[in-house]
């Protein structure tokens, strides 16, 4: 039984009260409870870390090397320039997926670039909570490819 | 039952054949016969455009307005500059998905930007032929959603 | 008897139908009814070629300097990178006018940069469907003062 | 009968005398004086003003809120870098149409931005004094369409 | 005996025509003539392709796989964007020099950029007809090496 | 009893009737009037200057060296250019505090940056007529902190 | 009784010890007591957090929005770069006042640049401990208008 | 005899008093008075304007048409950013020579751009007062050459 | 007897277990040794503090002007972007030597930029593990021309 | 019989020992025998002159007024950034060939920029050896249209 | 008797020779005559070097600080790239003026940037051979106003 | 008994006696002096070239390819600008270690550029002439370590 880390970066733990506009009405409680209903019927264990630490998030990551087979994770607004994050995903070795709920790339030019993207195997933007789900499913497929 | 437009950019036809470290092994034939087996387990239907022509693709955009309920598009490397694809993905005013086989945003710089994303609802790359179907689940979703 | 060609490129055919805010609510057949009416008063003839792709724009500039006194052409989102067509005003030696539905210079910065300005005459912009008889009063005027 | 403001700036009062390979041959009294038979045509009034100071533009600017339905600018090379005449054209809530004498956007890089564009309505750039014309034509049917 | 592709992009086929000040007087028939008879010289077979369509030189490249040893290509404009023509080199595995009549790196600086120069394996300018025979000749010289 | 030069820039008298989304309903006459009420309460004399002429400003401001003991400048959108401004403020040596209406931080890329900036003693901004305030409050303070 | 938040971010605990010809001798603790004591004067509630971790900066705005009107934050050098602040401030809601000691704006270019400022609804900088307060001044005014 | 116009920019008036340590201690009145002494020992005439208007400036070399040989212009900060002061300087066809007092290549970066350069015949900097002798100097060969 | 401070910044405890081909096969705990070996050997204290967190590395600054005499830092890839340890570094007052395993200055565009840099006194890199010691020897050098 | 100088520039010494992946395995002077050979066959004078100092490249070019037809140049890395080389190019007045062994469009960006190609006649690179030997083809050609 | 050197850079000697309609048709020779005579005319020693080697440039200013009391430098188009020669004039102490034959603020964009600026006392250009008069005269100022 | 070249570019012959702010008091001649002496208690063999010429340089390490283990270079300000230095670093494929005795990371932005850097195996920068003594140890370490 393959099991994922799911990491939320700064902010997301307000997902569904911030900027519903942008981000949905979806709460991050359900959020998490999709995944881990999805995860069950998968046969898959998902453990879920939230930070608006840098360093907690990379802590995970490098915890993340004794335990997971893949990682999704949504860095919030880290995404843009946390160097130090591109460097853990870079270094942990197992395969990472960068997913957004809203479409970055057709956001402010900020948000347009991804600093860990080099170091992520793939990307999925723009579905709300869906985007999870596919970039678990690219996980479940990176994973079995590699079998 | 809906109807979903595949829309596959200049160079794309020789998939499977060109550069196959970028861009996989997978023949062209067989990356749509299996997006037509996985429409038809889901009672979609689906109909496969290929063209090297920026013309050609923005014809077949413009007729999907009387059938398609959304696109999924790999413009390959029009991608980068085709400011008019990116006019008619806005006018059509149907959802499309921007799909690519390699992750884009960890290749060449001139591969980073994305003219036709802020017309996208949303993107998925870096997971082969595998990246078409996630375009697709994220498709069905999304108009489930308006219903 | 003077005789222009009016060249539409991609997308403008669907004037009138995408996005109104923007371009407006008049159709494109209206639109070129309006243009042809103008012409016969003016005792013009008015050859009408819209296409959206840019080989059939160059191929219809080649043909017109057989019989041609001048074009009005509302390049459509060509405008911003479609050197080649820049390349084929320049080439074809009879005035140019570029004209624009919407005011260009004050949108999207992709829509800032004209690269076929350079071998155009002048440019009219954001008068609607006017740009275009405004366009072709400066060549009537451009081509009496040529005689 | 409506009423037109005609605003010149720095320099257009040397038109005709300062380099006429650009400007052409026409002089500046020339040039106000086919306008106003042009107005007199049309049953419009028209008001000449021309400075070679920002601030006085500015103030014929504010002064015609009160009764001019729209007004034709020249701004000469402040176009290129006066926020705030493009600010003064904002605050009046007239629509202002850009005029330039030569084709601006195939000049000088300076010359291609106008950072008055974005807070007019249009834009008529290289037919000489014809611009000026066409210019005022778009006023007259911009202010037929309001009614 | 070796077979080679000579492709000619937008506007090459007015060579001779248009602007004899950059491109020579020499004309398009007698440009191709020449090559002919370079090649027959030399017991090659050579097939011309021109277009203004990007499209097909794309489709004519995809077919050269399948008969052509290398290619002679001079994109014309399409050197400076195209994108999706370069991946079509770099695609069909045969090598290709890039040819240009005028000296496009002493030209205007949109000229200086080669999107298509890094699918290439070299490059040759400035020296008119002459150009296209050196780029054989090269290739000749190519070809032989690899065997 | 210390006294203090007011300086507004060009359209400010117009605040209150331009943009008020952006500016607020407050009209100039009861800006300059909540001031005059304040600096009587403070037992300061205050003197208001506004002009759309870069040049008066610039006169005002040299004139304030001989009876001004610091200046508070809303210098409208020459804020984004007037580097004689900016030379003048340098030039008279009283502390000079830079205000704004709106939050220009937030605004138009133009409107953030400030060349008149590194000539003042600090900014103010966002706060509608009340940066007006806070600017005179910043002032007294910083005269204050000079005795 | 409103309740603010005054928020410090790095370093500014060793304010009144580092760089003195730049940040001024005032201590830290000094700054803190002047703004309780402003505080208790308006009768307003005071909280003061002051960390150098970003995580526990954007924790403390969260917290903030079930018991502040409104917050101060100087957020040190993270006003730079720091974009999950950013995102922190958009996401509570409240009203949030961007101060700085020094007068950032004319100092070392990558100071120049407030990635928070576009989530903030004004910024007062250049006036040492005065900032801060002026910036509360500020929050009172807003929130009174807000009334 | 030929005559010389000087023309002074923003805050040159204050030269001698303002910022000594970069525009030295002499007066304005002295460099006039300098000015005059060398121009009646050369048998010159002179006219000194200062003004702190860009029009001012503009309209006294429109009117040095009619009687000036040459112009020796210390455009102040206008330098920097008046193009309209650049195509008065083109326009009116004399020679024009452009001085500064300090050396403006070796300090800000703004500095460094002359906008007003392509239009005059030369440039003499950093020799404070002495810039202007040059520059006269510089005038009087360039008539003599002429004749 | 000095005492330094070695602070290793995000994913230095990783070293010899990440991409040894570019940081080497010798493990973080190896190089802490043979530091301390050299320190034993050389008479000095040494403390040796590792974070993933910026504010954790920014606390062990400010409490090191306590106690030690100088710091060397390998801040890894928050050396790119942390404005925050710049500035931590200027504040504490002690020299403070930049080290990197690898050579930064040939790897990607975004490691060619320190922005620590000049709050340092000096840089080493490319040495792997033997940085550390020249870091070292740089700080002994440093303290012994102080004294 | 027309005589050519051929100007190696710095390193091309050590050309077949240094980095053969780039530059081939040909030695320098296999590469000069090959030039001579071929131009006693053509019947022309050959001169040679290599050397890593930019000036007696610029005093060979000077000397080469006086009797050579043109000039084959390979200026080595200085290709990248010596404008005395391009001056001395341009101020020669006989035609010179660019050629490099490498295509250098496809390198790194450093070497995509020649900065002398505006006073060189036109180009050929990406054939090793043979680039000199289609340099000295166009000159031959070149100087034959030029009788 | 004061003496001063005067620096000819790369391609000078060629003065009169090439390119005349930049650099004019006064030759090498007569360039120096003319110094020579003026400063015999002044009691001033002369000392010219011309050299095309950046390094000989560079020796000669390092000897002249045993003897020159300033220098004249027209550094040719090594003004636009050498910082060598630009660290060695701020190395040698003495007073060193820039002059140039041709107006360079008005030519090509890399001749508008000078790297040698910064560490010059003053900068003369456009006025042919008397730039060197002009720059000799301020020298002669220069190195009074020093006693 | 390895042998290392020290290499010392334009300028540095000058060290001790200019800008001792910068580059400290020690002279040229002590510098070399402390480095034989560390190098004959190591028991290795130093040889020191310095040259203000680039040409010398280059020819300096071509001959080092013969008889030295490695080489220290201080490039001085061809640091900034010669990519023929570079290359022939890349070239003769002995290891080189860039050396600085100021800090130039922290200096003006265009001494923040190494063009040589990704050449050399590292870098040491701002500790005065013992930069040198340390890049010599890690020449030593470098060495040790390939046997």
């Amino acid at each position: 039984m393959p099991a994922f880390l799911v990491l939320h970066g700064p902010n997301l733990n307000l997902t569904g009260e911030r900027e519903q506009a942008v981000y949905g009405e979806l709460s991050y409680q359900t959020l998490n409870e999709q995944m881990f209903a999805w995860a069950e019927a998968q046969g898959i264990e998902l453990r879920v870390v939230q930070s608006n630490h840098e360093g907690e998030l990379i802590d995970a990551l490098h915890e993340a090397r004794s335990w997971a087979a893949g990682a999704v994770i949504n860095a919030g607004a880290l995404t843009h320039y946390s160097y130090a994050l591109r460097d853990a995903i870079a270094a942990v070795g197992i395969p990472v997926v960068e997913v957004h709920l809203s479409h970055v790339a057709a956001r402010e030019p900020f948000r347009r670039i991804s600093v860990i993207a080099d170091a992520c195997v793939g990307q999925v933007s723009g579905f709300g909570h869906y985007s999870y789900v596919l970039g678990l499913l690219a996980l479940l497929q990176l994973t079995k490819v590699d079998h």
